[in-house]
């Protein structure tokens, strides 16, 4: 044991996407470097999409500027189409992700673009990426399970990955988007993508919407991932279910990973007063699924 | 895959034992009732523990007379000590259950009794129930972590669970009471008492408390174990967190398992009008790790 495990927090985009109160950008950036601060190797710090359709990414441009001299952590953005690369290059961005998802509906019931539209305008902004010598990251949404179409068949999403490494994608990061993923479905989909890529070309991002994210997470591991995304706070998820249907909580992974031996280089106490941080600037009731007495005594 | 998992239910024991709200015999029959039609296998039914110490536990004995027709699950009742053995023997309990801790402080501060002295007890109970022809089961309690120990010696766990067998258990549960075990720990521990034992003799008791119960389920599942303790709304562990430390969902592990392809034969949608009927006969806010949206709507 004591193998190294990357985390890769997305709590400043997954997480504050959608809630309730939008952050300014002075707190989004405040979080930011908290989490630096906390030993986080890499944070998914907003995303270029259009400030109307999400407001609460508007002005990512000016926190990626505003970063620029960070070093010891990987700073990503997430980028939707080549409007929004050329933004982030603009911007300065150093590290982009694309997010395709696996099926025919969820792509076009998002984006109201084909899944063969998508990955083609995936593979252009990687291709584009690295012509510009940026690192790229490529997820693979609905991975496990699509909510208009059921399970996804594990060729397909072998496929899209194979496709999305052919453009430049560095990494490939299996998404259970919806929280759908179970053990037994997250060790046959990353054995056959570890058989074909290499577990180090691999990462994973779970949901918690059934509990199971953690679960995900162990099985992952003995397939021989060590590259997860994860939430400060469990924020996110399911507006219907406030607080309780969020990724997977940076704080709940971390610590089971220093329990079981593996090294995250990652400070728990600074990570739970950054959930503190959070609730406060949220003004909600956050955190991940740990006891949270066990958090305030740690 | 398709293979069976059984499961224990202890709600009306351990979930019901530190409620804020006394359940009367009736409702505490009634819910039994309700787990027996749902299709669980075996129910911990209760304690024959002084009704002084655990008011909420008075009348066991009637609930074990009343159920003696049950033929379709497998009613267990915990036994402290031999005038409990005997009170049992009176109300007709055909399983018995010994809860001996794993470590020589837990005993002392729990039940005023020495290590040693804890296991001969609890050897002399099952002595007897064999004796008696009735089926049995131990538990080894704090089986990876002692509140006032830290780390068990799994060498320790399984010296004691050898005694046990030797006197007669028919069954070792392995149980995290403190809800502090994690995957790697798990497996250690289970692959020695399998290697030792045999995974036929084993079940675990997994408390969620670092919400890692059911990555520990899928630890013990791939060592081989096919039987698990849970507990109905994720009800019980520790009093300062209410709803947030309890016993691992029977829901949660149903649902988990019947997604990973094993069966267990037991009615999710039951399980979840259990759990209603728990928040109204304990006025409180219960239920698994499941995002509740998703039970509702199954």
């Amino acid at each position: 044991m004591n193998e190294y495990v990357y985390i890769n927090e997305v709590g400043p985009r997954d997480g504050l996407q959608n809630q309730k109160t939008i952050l300014d950008i002075d707190s989004r950036t405040e979080l930011i470097h908290q989490l630096i601060k906390a030993g986080i190797p890499g944070i998914e710090i907003g995303s270029f999409v259009s400030p109307k359709a999400v407001p609460a990414m508007a002005g990512t441009d000016e926190i990626v500027k505003s970063l620029e001299n960070i070093k010891n952590c990987d700073l990503s953005v997430l980028i939707p189409n080549m409007k929004g690369y050329e933004l982030a290059c603009d911007a300065g961005a150093k590290i982009i992700s694309v997010v395709p998802s696996a099926t025919e509906t969820m792509n076009q019931k998002n984006i109201n673009m084909s899944l063969e539209e998508t990955i083609k305008n995936s593979c252009k902004i990687l291709q584009a990426a690295k012509a510009d010598n940026l690192c790229t990251r490529a997820y693979v949404s609905v991975a496990w399970e699509c909510p208009y179409e059921g399970l996804v068949d594990s060729n397909q999403v072998l496929e899209i990955a194979y496709k999305l490494i052919d453009s430049g994608a560095d990494e490939i990061i299996l998404a259970d988007t919806i929280g759908a993923a179970n053990p037994a479905g997250v060790s046959k989909l990353v054995k056959q993508c570890v058989d074909q890529f290499g577990a180090d070309q691999l990462s994973a991002h779970f949901h918690d919407t059934r509990a199971m994210a953690l679960s995900n997470v162990c099985a992952a591991l003995y397939e021989g991932i060590r590259k997860f995304d994860a939430c400060i706070a469990g924020l996110g998820g399911c507006p219907f279910a406030p607080g309780a249907a969020g990724n997977l909580a940076t704080e709940d992974i971390c610590n089971m990973l220093e329990q079981m031996g593996y090294q995250t280089n990652i400070d728990l106490n600074k990570l739970n007063s950054i959930v503190d941080f959070c609730a406060e600037k949220l003004d909600a009731n956050v955190g991940g699924r740990m006891t949270p007495w066990l958090r305030k005594t740690n």
